[in-house]
């Protein structure tokens, strides 16, 4: 079974009442409760696909499992007043105490730093590989969240921090960009907004397709990581390849008015580096401008695409 | 690890915002949000010990792993509004395209039954035992949830429907007891209320441990099964046993006022059969008055300690 052909296929049977301002498929979905709202986002991760207990510590894998959905709240623009999260855990029987512990605590300081409160959850045994699906909702707040598809012809596209290579260790501990989220959101004009889970191009893809646009990237804009150099020296691959393709970054991909983008390069009110990477374009797909001057088309599928 | 040693740890590292105004412990998470209110429920069920795939249809599947979050938001009187429900889903690649599509149409024919909004999910792939987590939310309502800890002196314990065997296929296509909850909210004085998920006496414990009383029971009350006196037939435990101790009934176990409980009783609003079983006691334990008018205590275990 095709992961997103299966998505694809559940979006299509589902129905919404008319509060649900924000259906499924974007980072979040959005419920109108009276004058308030709430945002709300479940994720799984499994072991031997989003962590391996040769190399992730419990502690590790319980911060990434409730940080992913916290991304999420942030890609909404982290306009959310209050945070909740509910959480399942499945463990192997002969995992200690000390490991569910663990877990749990990893759990926990990710909630502390961003004040969400655990409310409940459920515990499981399994015979096999381990996972933890946490659920994430928002509350409140004054601002509206920032969808997928306001993307608009003209916009600068913007990314925080830097990209690729995260399986060197950044997908374990990478901080949700919620602060970051919010101060962009309440001090700046931003049209679109989602965070990076799947790879720089994939991600910068559900934008375009949602806002129905395309993109031009600058090459020599993109912020490539250390961790994606040291891929890179290792492998096959061009660093900027691990930059455009890699996944779980969990940084903030977001487009705004050019002039507003002029504005937040030279305020810089972020503790992290932000780039301004390209221009929203009309429905072309993703174009590179590379560093020899030379147009060519990206493929969002992945950069094994990229010729 | 010990599941509920696990998660009595857990419960003891949470701390909880003045508006979280029922914490983790109940059959749901209460917050209010203004003049309204948030109940919220998670729920896991894993291949191999909630259900097997050569018993159980992928329908079937789908449909218990949103009907077990349903019937924990009934335990708390079915008092929402409005409800809405996220997903996640680990399958094993090989499982066909029909199978993910049955196993989503399950959730979904339960989800229109109860009119709950799915309003987003998250899938992934597994290598090993298959697992559903739901999450539930309701929100609004004008009357208060029901909790396990209100139980008083006295009250009449009362049951829906009937009890044990679910094994032979009730804990594949039961009715979470949604409506039920609602009626008896709405038109009567409802002290205590649970679902039964771990067992009449599990659960009845739930209550007394929560409310710090007691119980006594009555053998000839208590509504067993059909079910339960086929497996009895089967095997080498009285049908009263798997009555008192199987899980996964999903009935709904409430206590009341004796007066109210005998309005009840005439009444009769519900479709479903429900029936007085006991009373609650100063804090005793769980005793039962047997047929032959003998009190024997029970031990909430589960009916292996039964003596």
């Amino acid at each position: 079974m095709k992961e997103f052909t299966y998505i694809n296929w559940i979006q299509k049977q589902l129905k919404y009442p008319p509060e649900v301002f924000i259906p499924s498929g974007d980072d979040a979905a959005g419920i109108r409760i009276g004058k308030s709202s709430i945002l709300v986002t479940t994720d799984m991760i499994v072991e031997g696909i989003d962590f391996n207990l040769n190399k992730a510590t419990p502690y590790q894998i319980g911060y990434k499992s409730l940080a992913v959905s916290i991304s999420d709240i942030a890609a909404m623009g982290g306009v959310s007043e209050k945070l909740y999260a509910v959480a399942t855990v499945a463990l192997r029987p002969v995992l200690t105490d000390n490991f569910g512990q663990e877990l749990f605590l990893g759990m926990k300081s990710v909630a502390n730093k961003f004040k969400v409160s655990i409310v409940g959850g459920d515990v499981s045994a399994i015979k096999g590989p381990i996972s933890i699906t946490t659920t994430v909702f928002g509350v409140g707040g004054k601002k509206q969240p920032i969808r997928r598809s306001g993307a608009c012809l003209n916009d600068a596209i913007l990314v925080t921090g830097t990209l690729g290579g995260s399986i060197l260790g950044k997908h374990l501990d990478f901080v949700p960009r919620l602060t970051e989220a919010g101060i962009l959101t309440r001090s700046y004009h931003i049209k679109s907004m989602i965070d990076i889970s799947d790879g720089l191009l994939v991600d910068l893809n559900h934008i375009l397709e949602s806002s129905n646009k395309g993109a031009i990237l600058f090459e020599s804009l993109i912020p490539v990581s250390d961790a994606a150099r040291k891929l890179s020296r290792k492998g096959k691959k061009p660093s900027l390849r691990h930059a455009l393709s890699d996944g779980e970054d969990f940084e903030l991909l977001f487009t705004m008015p050019m002039r507003e983008a002029d504005r937040l390069l030279k305020e810089q009110p972020l503790k992290i580096p932000v780039s301004l990477i390209g221009l929203i374009h009309k429905k072309t797909g993703i174009l590179l401008l590379d560093n020899d001057g030379n147009i060519r088309k990206l493929k969002p599928e992945g950069y094994e695409h990229f010729k």
